[in-house]
């Protein structure tokens, strides 16, 4: 049986309210983000939401405070090799800063690790700093590549 | 002007009849990848065509041999940080071993990137191993982070 304060950290998916409770403020605890205008938020949350199976956004509310506290994504790739097999990446995973230590991201991780694994993944991807690397150790995950990137902007 | 050699080996989307020219035998070549069925082929070919803009794959034929001889795919996130932003995420890049040393990998990693860029993406990433790591420098690109894996199977 859950806890009372675990019943208070549900892991749901992302909903289109959620930019009044301060989701774009905890990407930007992440990375370079902008404030969103309300009509690029639903522009973007529609286009996402057309691709549902594919592409899902969760977060975590904390029941208490009414803000969003966690968030994780995860988008699933069609292949052709391993049988036409299924790839799922994990992208933008921020705990908020003042809610560390209550398991959140690990929550997050499985429950987006989880989701891929339904439909069918036979693996899922993420890349991180190597600061993160203990932690994604601890969510089951092992170091294989190097990442490359190359940026326009 | 490009040589007639050049002339010979063309990027171009992948497509249906690209079964019967070795495509999947080339992505033998890379990882784990039983043969498929033309049925499984052509679902998997109809599911990334309905997700065309998102979802590409290039290839070189050799037009003397009529063989596919090098391929990659790139396909594009959409995230909302980064105001909304785009990131274009290369896989799947194999050149035949018996058309090494003609750049085909570089023209098709050129490919990809030019076109996750002509459609708004702010970066391209990509994983390799650590063996790869200059061929992707001499394409433009720069080591980050590091990819973690979860398998299921």
């Amino acid at each position: 049986m859950e806890s009372s304060e675990e019943q208070k950290l549900q892991v749901r998916k992302l909903e289109l309210s959620d930019k009044s409770k301060g989701f774009i403020e905890l990407l930007q605890q992440l990375t370079v983000c902008d404030s969103v205008s309300d009509k690029d938020f639903e522009d973007r949350f529609r286009e996402l939401n057309a691709r549902a199976e594919d592409h899902r956004v969760l977060v975590i509310e904390d029941a208490r405070s009414g803000k969003i506290v966690a968030t994780g994504s995860v988008f699933i790739e069609r292949k052709f090799l391993r049988n036409c097999g299924k790839v799922g990446h994990i992208e933008d995973v921020v705990v908020d800063t003042n809610a560390r230590g209550m398991q959140l991201g690990k929550k997050i991780i499985n429950a987006l690790t989880d989701y891929a694994h339904s439909l069918g993944c036979y693996k899922v991807i993420l890349d991180c700093s190597v600061e993160n690397k203990a932690f994604y150790e601890k969510c089951g995950y092992k170091q294989k590549e190097i990442q490359m990137v190359k940026y326009f902007s």
